[in-house]
């Protein structure tokens, strides 16, 4: 009763963005199409040849030849010029393409993998061999097809074609990428930091990075925003005071000698309130915004979507926290800061028991962040509460992240997103935020304060797991392949371009 | 200064105790000892023979094979009767020979052995080559060399040997051994209460497990007790509630999904105080004793004997807990029941952070008791202090474990190991209580309140290590090697009746 009465909600939705819109007339369609299908062979060698060589920065490989292979593909694909950024960790990449447009897009790549254990492949993970998936049709299978190179090939297809047609970009573009957004981009805002990228990313309306997201029915999302992350590591040992042993000790010594496993249980137990999961941490929820009307009204739809049946089923628990209804516990997803464990581990870890004091104990800890949180503030938020109680002997460690990032649904970006969707008959739906996340904070954050976005059409899964897969060849008229996304990237910034002159 | 003092003391201990003894007076001894001597390659075979059939409970090896070996090892060492007693685990074993004797002595044998990994040993474990050790003489080197089989194989030689030279043995023997001791002894308790095997023991002065225990300087330690200990695990998880997911999940869901290691940390936290390492858990001291006038000195005695910057090196500390002076620690190490964290095992173990939200989380844990403690005492009082804080999803799994023990330093048993150690010009010391553990509280406690001790001469090292070794002929002629243990067993049962005559 509840799914159907939400589900109306939708479609009232998509018809009310649906009435307002008209055709932003992509100009000579059919000849740039012909151009793509001529290229498509092309593109997908040049996809093979990207997934050939994994940039893998938790592994430090193909560091240096990920950035240089990015700045070549930027400059093969019509760019004026293309450097690489040096950081403090993988260098990044920044590429400009003038076409002496009015409107100016931002883009952004990222061209590190995840790591992959080819024994867990069906086919060599880097091979990226052209198969056949039931259901889907002929897919590209390697690391990387679909997290990222397969959506970001699909796009740099479709300034190649623009351009192949005889034709001049509607646009201007403005591409950052990076090579360690699987380690949570670390070092990426120094990338953004340098004057002359910030200034380039200020002239742009928004930046979005190519995504293939179309769900198996051809559907498509929208998401306004992402929570950010932090992962950080706790530790307390032999190494962090003399207190503790330097290595395991027979466990009746804990008598006479400290145990840093419950040290790390005490230090812990303050991070969360009694009912397990509310961040504790001094002063966590002082800039933490509530949902907007709007907001809510997003998530019940996306619940109505969603079946709880099924949500629950898939992710193997049968409550949601505080035994709270299906919308609140969405509500809760998308609205509460999260200080997470991920993992435990200390001293004896087989089966049974073993007479040890352990010398070591680490929790591997997340946080995830909402707007208007930052990285730093929970950073410095989180050292301060643990010196407070004078855990002066817990290490604390971040290894990565970053805060949240928001977009306006009425920036342009996002405009353009929902007419383009609109106009070429693909359902879509909006999700207030993302759980995942990506680094959008660093455009939308002062001083770029831009809109940052995923977009882009086609198909694949498997990020982080083995057989990452990407559509090429579409056996669902609904789901578009790689040429029918190849268009829709070049459908999506003349709308991008049309829609910035209504605003104007 | 502090240490010369309290040497002086131990001086004058030593004197005292020498003092008003006499000679037990071994009748035969030169006869006995020459059988020793013609003896000693079959003894070393029979021990080698032994190693070669290792009983490991944990992994339910030679269970049956090696309670038949231990009851022919018993047959063929003169016991009269020996028979296989079922447990609900691994069975034990009872055997009795009777000397016509007017005192009855007691003696508990352990035939399983720990855990090995071969790659471990520089000679195959169960081979138990000899091999000569630099600065101690010709060894056995096998898997439970010192542990426990060298040590119970001297004791068997030592009777044989007094039969072999035609003479009866100046006590009767009461056999009690079981094979689950590297597992806490689980059910060894069921073969004491065994009425046969009670009432024989209960005609017994007391009960003492085979040792070899002399320092590599020849000196001699009589333990007056052990701390008990328990083995436990608690695990909460999607096993043991739909709260938590069956599986990892994204770390993101932990917004509306509860995190089972959150609540682990929650239950621990009750456990101890907020100083991390007093007990907490509710009603944890009633029984508590507190140490003695006599057992204070003892332990001030052996503070003296081991230096505390030798104790903080071997153990890898800088400080005692809340940094205490030696004597004050060692108090806490003799008196203080403890509850420790073997370990910690939770979602993601590896390098730096993964994101998970994990579906299981677990620690592993061990009391340690003190009298008047006991086992069933402390495990219901933890499950009631959990219950209590509702913590039902949260289960504890007792993998193991016993309670204290301790035996008085006027027991006959004890005299006679003082009088023994004196009369053999061996020196020794007395601790008032072992931090290691073993399940003497099964004669200890009611209905057989009888002492229970370890007692033997020579030396050995590396129990659950890899190179596990026995002393066979010692290069020192202060450490006694097989022969001369074997012979000290001999002299030390004359002493027991003869020390049993004068207490008459």
């Amino acid at each position: 009763m509840r799914a159907a009465t939400l589900l109306s909600g939708i479609a009232i939705l998509a018809l009310a963005v649906s009435a307002g819109t008209a055709s932003a007339k992509t100009p000579d369609r059919a000849k740039i199409a012909k151009v793509i299908a001529d290229r498509h062979d092309a593109t997908v060698k040049a996809l093979q040849d990207w997934i050939a060589v994994p940039t893998i920065a938790a592994e430090k490989r193909n560091v240096n030849e990920g950035a240089e292979y990015m700045r070549k593909l930027a400059l093969d694909a019509g760019f004026q010029q293309a450097k690489i950024i040096p950081t403090d960790g993988v260098p990044g990449v920044f590429a400009t393409l003038d076409a002496g447009a009015k409107t100016t897009v931002g883009v952004y790549f990222m061209y590190d993998v995840k790591q992959y254990d080819p024994a867990e492949w069906s086919s060599p993970p880097l091979e990226a061999r052209l198969v056949d998936r039931p259901g889907e049709g002929q897919t590209i299978v390697g690391r990387g097809a679909i997290n990222q190179k397969g959506p970001e090939m699909t796009f740099l297809a479709a300034i190649k074609a623009i351009q192949a047609s005889g034709k001049k970009l509607p646009v201007n573009l403005v591409l950052v990428a990076e090579g360690e957004e699987e380690v949570a981009s670390t070092n990426f805002h120094q990338v953004v930091a340098v004057p002359e990228v910030r200034d380039a990313l200020k002239k742009t309306v928004g930046v979005f990075i190519p995504e293939s997201g179309q769900s198996k029915d051809g559907s498509a999302n929208i998401v306004l925003g992402a929570k950010g992350a932090v992962e950080f590591q706790m530790v307390v040992g032999g190494e962090t005071s003399d207190k503790y042993p330097k290595a395991d000790v027979h466990s009746s010594n804990h008598a006479r000698i400290e145990n840093p496993a419950w040290r790390l249980v005490k230090a812990l137990n303050t991070l969360v309130a009694d009912d397990g999961h509310t961040p504790a941490i001094d002063g966590w929820f002082e800039n933490v915004r509530p949902l907007t009307a709007r907001q809510k009204q997003l998530i019940a739809e996306g619940a109505a979507r969603n079946p709880e049946a099924q949500a629950k089923q898939s992710l193997g628990v049968g409550r949601w926290i505080n035994d709270e209804p299906y919308v609140t516990s969405l509500e809760r997803f998308f609205s509460q800061p999260t200080v997470n464990i991920q993992g435990l581990v200390s001293g004896y870890t087989g089966p049974q028991g073993k007479t040890v004091l352990p010398s070591r104990a680490e929790a591997k800890l997340e946080f995830r962040l909402v707007p208007a949180m930052t990285k730093e503030e929970a950073v410095t938020k989180l050292k301060a509460h643990l010196a407070k109680r004078g855990f002066d002997d817990v290490r604390v460690t971040v290894s990565g992240g970053y805060g949240p990032n928001e977009s306006d649904e009425n920036s342009l970006l996002v405009r353009a997103q929902k007419r383009f969707f609109t106009e070429s008959n693909i359902p879509y739906s909006i999700s207030p935020r993302s759980a995942g996340s990506w680094p959008g904070v660093v455009f939308t954050s002062a001083p770029l304060n831009l809109p940052a976005s995923r977009f882009g059409t086609g198909r694949g899964a498997g990020a982080h797991a083995p057989n990452e897969w990407f559509l090429v060849k579409s056996s669902n008229p609904k789901v578009n392949g790689l040429d029918e996304g190849v268009m829709a990237f070049v459908d999506f910034l003349y709308t991008v371009a049309d829609e910035a002159g209504r605003m104007r």
